[in-house]
């Protein structure tokens, strides 16, 4: 069986056989709730969703993917007011107290690495619901889930994923999982908001084929801007090109496209939020720009959007954010049922994911991610894993570490 | 079938025999209630509360209903707080998320109309538990419900309306229904507290025996208020009558009053606390006047009460309003099983409510509301419904606009 | 059938036997849990939680206690925000109104009373989940759950109550069923942090063994600390010990203690945080103070602890507050079938505990206790129970009052 008492905290923790498990089964069950079909596959299992950062479509729809199962849940929504947090328990007294209770266990929480250092102190299985500014896997599963069913295939596609890369949980699980499903990646981000290093690596180690700009919507407009490109893994240099030019190329990008995927600033994340305006202007999405897309691009977005994402979009049929948002039923459902074991599945014992344990000596270094959870826990012990004889990764956060 | 897959907005989106198809079902329901039966009719159904603002009531007996129907529930207590519209998302795009998880969708909203734009987007029934200061339709059916059950009718009966009757959604809801189902209604509001002008139009076209009064309590201190008293539709003018004559009519209205409504003053909508205070004192019921009224009178209060209400007249078997309190749930069972198709009713076609549709074309007029949802969210367009040649109604918020 | 109806807002509501019935029972629902067994006890009833106060541990063990017997919830987890009370409504009328909604309430709340108060008002069964400072019984139950099931049993034992006696509502519960089921208890508590009088006046009247000391980590450091040690029910006098006799002193006590319970401090009671620092320091547990304990010693806390209790002592088989948290789900079980009546238990007549009733006339006289509701909510009427001619015990809050 597999998956049967697994935790999910990277879209890393599971292979892609694994992964397509999730989401074959998630077909299942769309088709079983399409037909009003009652599925008791959790009958008397308790989910726990426990979030310390503001939620709808997260918590909800884990919330309604378990009642649909048949099971019941707890709900901790605002877990830093109404908990013991509030009173200063660690997240691993939370969890060793709260594995006693439920079945399965969902949080989100603000700090990187957070849910690790949760999954690390459960018996029961640990769901991510997101953790600070690193991953938030279900999302991907769900937005993998969409690009397949929408688009039939995710190898090959080539997707555009553009605004805040470097704050955006989101978009970073699910670029490990595009570069792993074999698709390419155009990063259009503004300064400042590129993927993270550690991103980028990572991208690089599955040969993903990615090229990153600077902004999306200046083409249209005709103006005059800077346009930068940089290869794969090179820190992007500019280069100032006519406007058409310019025009003629990033038409044929959107030509090119079968995948825009929009993400808002996460302005909670920034020091201030002003220069977030400027950068958010650069990758506006609006009806002039959807007419330069291809027939049967898909518009992608987790929500909830600010102003990146204009409300004339929705009216056309490309837009496929709201049915994305609903595909999150059926796959949460399918990852309980086989993170509790209510449903057999078998794959061949080598396409199990082997998690990297984390090197044991690697004395007197500290995470250098002042978010990472090992820099604010007293009892978590910063842990790393070797990439290489010069280079270690957080166990945690996954950010990168030079050592001599 | 009735009202399955329909919204619950106004007490108006019901036609008289819509409302009684649902009194008559709550009356099956509590039967049932009190027999200890398990009603298993909402069973794999899924109810979301959306609560921009606090509750214990409404909240609680919609989620205490849709239990004792078997279904199951997702909470959204504090909204404005726990889900992304901390982040900025709009009632739109959470609303458009929310339909593909939830069978049905209770909200409360601060703005007025913000139920009516939720229900607009959503593809499965809304019900409005409270909007602003426009209405709060379901209160309006469990008042109706307890006064047709403690008094056997409602047509004939005289209902006094007490407080603050322009802030107060409950009892614009209210008053309308009690003109549709032919009760007399006496306003007794301090001024500055009087029913809107769009509510009081209401009633006049329902030919409802309005009569409104500054104060009530005063008369029975023996004072010299000034008593005003105006006929229905007109504005209210002064009057000064002698302490005994005002005496002598109020004791001859109390004796008269079938129900005493009262509710507490909006100080939450009030530019400022303060004016509220001697505005309560004119109004507040407590064993002095009760001793005035009818053996067989019934003191309703949608609660919470602040000081309007002295503790002193719980004791007193006229005291109805934890009783009416209780009928919440039987009253909202019904109404949930109607919506969702759960239950079997029929009523004759020509008695089925016709929602009036918006006019479309009314260029550049914006709702002179500034708590109207249109005012507030980008995306809402301000439509109107055609009065008269020179009067519109605000389609959202109800206000009323003369036009060139 | 016993309990039935019952409430529970002191551990003294209960009879010893009536206690032992629901850790009796609580056995057999562990039991049942760990062999998967559904029990569907309460199904189509409903609990609801009302926390004005933060929790973890006790709002969600009783939910999923209530969803383990197949019953279901309606939560208020921040019930001084999101209900009718930030609205001014009153704990009477929250209650009269839920009364009718609920089968059975859990109550947390500030006031010390204030549950008691509570159920007064209700005709469902009220548990408290904490009131205050005064007591919080159900963790009680737990706690000697905890001290049954892991050392055979509570007569006898010596159990040392460690940390912010005066205002920690958990260390009152158990002191007096601790008293009540013959352990002898030994107090390690900072100045100012004391058991209060009334408190150690119940356990005088039920003979209890008590001594009471001012620090307990001192010893360990070998400091000079001034030891004070006090025989049951006096006020604590002063000694000077030698750092070697004081050593020898409490080697000789930790080799005795068959139980430590540590407590944190109340700082959400406290009128200033820093006074709690140096206090903190003076009865923390770790790894040294482990050593000198008995082998069989259980370390119990009710959680969430801060300073007082070293994560380094979570490795050690001693430590039993995980274990004990955990417990706290068969233990509600227990309690909310037998006050619901869904679980027949019977004990001999003489054993149904008789609750006081309090005296009818004390005229005039005031609970001295700032917190007490009775000075807080303004329809609630001091009342008291004749201890002795001269001292009157707080029928809510159990302070006592000289009266001439």
């Amino acid at each position: 069986m597999i998956l049967a008492g697994r935790d999910l905290i990277s879209i890393n923790d599971f292979s892609n056989e694994e992964i397509e498990a999730v989401l074959n089964l998630a077909d299942e069950m769309s088709s079983a709730l399409e037909k009003g079909k009652r599925l008791d596959l959790c009958q008397g299992k308790e989910l726990y969703t426990i979030f310390y950062e503001p939620s709808t479509r997260t918590r909800s729809s884990f919330e309604t993917a378990m009642h649909r199962l048949g099971g019941t849940v707890v709900s901790h929504a605002e877990a830093q007011v109404t908990s013991a947090v509030a009173k200063g328990e660690s997240i691993a007294d939370t969890v060793r107290v709260l594995e006693r209770y439920a079945d399965v266990i969902v949080m989100r929480h603000p700090l990187d690495g957070s849910t690790r250092l949760a999954a690390e102190h459960s018996s029961v299985p640990v769901i991510s619901g997101g953790d600070g500014a690193h991953e938030h896997p279900t999302q991907t599963l769900l937005d993998l889930y969409t690009i397949r069913k929408e688009k039939g295939a995710i190898r090959g596609k080539s997707v555009a994923l553009c605004g805040d890369l470097r704050h955006g949980r989101t978009v970073h699980s699910l670029a490990i999982g595009l570069a792993r499903f074999g698709a390419e990646i155009i990063c259009i981000a503004p300064p400042d908001f590129e993927l993270p290093d550690h991103i980028r690596d990572t991208l690089k180690a599955y040969r993903c084929k990615l090229t990153e700009y600077e902004s999306l919507e200046g083409v249209v407009d005709e103006g005059s801007l800077v346009l930068h490109q940089a290869e794969t893994s090179s820190r992007r240099g500019g280069a100032r090109v006519g406007s058409g030019g310019q025009e003629g190329f990033m038409s044929f990008l959107l030509e090119n496209l079968d995948v825009l995927y929009f993400t808002r600033l996460q302005r909670e994340r920034l020091p201030t939020g002003e220069i977030g305006d400027a950068a958010e202007e650069s990758y506006r999405i609006n009806r002039q720009l959807l007419e330069k897309s291809r027939d049967d691009a898909l518009i992608m977005h987790p929500l909830p959007r600010t102003g990146e994402l204009a409300y004339e979009v929705d009216h056309d049929k490309r837009a496929a954010y709201f049915r994305q948002a609903g595909y999150g039923v059926p796959v949460r459902m399918a990852l309980i049922a086989l993170l509790l074991g209510a449903v057999e599945r078998r794959i061949s014992e080598g396409q199990k994911k082997k998690i990297p344990k984390p090197a044991k000596d690697v004395c007197g270094v500290r995470c250098p991610n002042g978010r990472c959870v090992t820099n604010a826990e007293c009892y978590a012990t910063a842990k790393f894993c070797q990439v290489n004889p010069q280079l270690l990764r957080c166990y945690y956060c996954d950010w990168l570490v030079q050592v001599a």
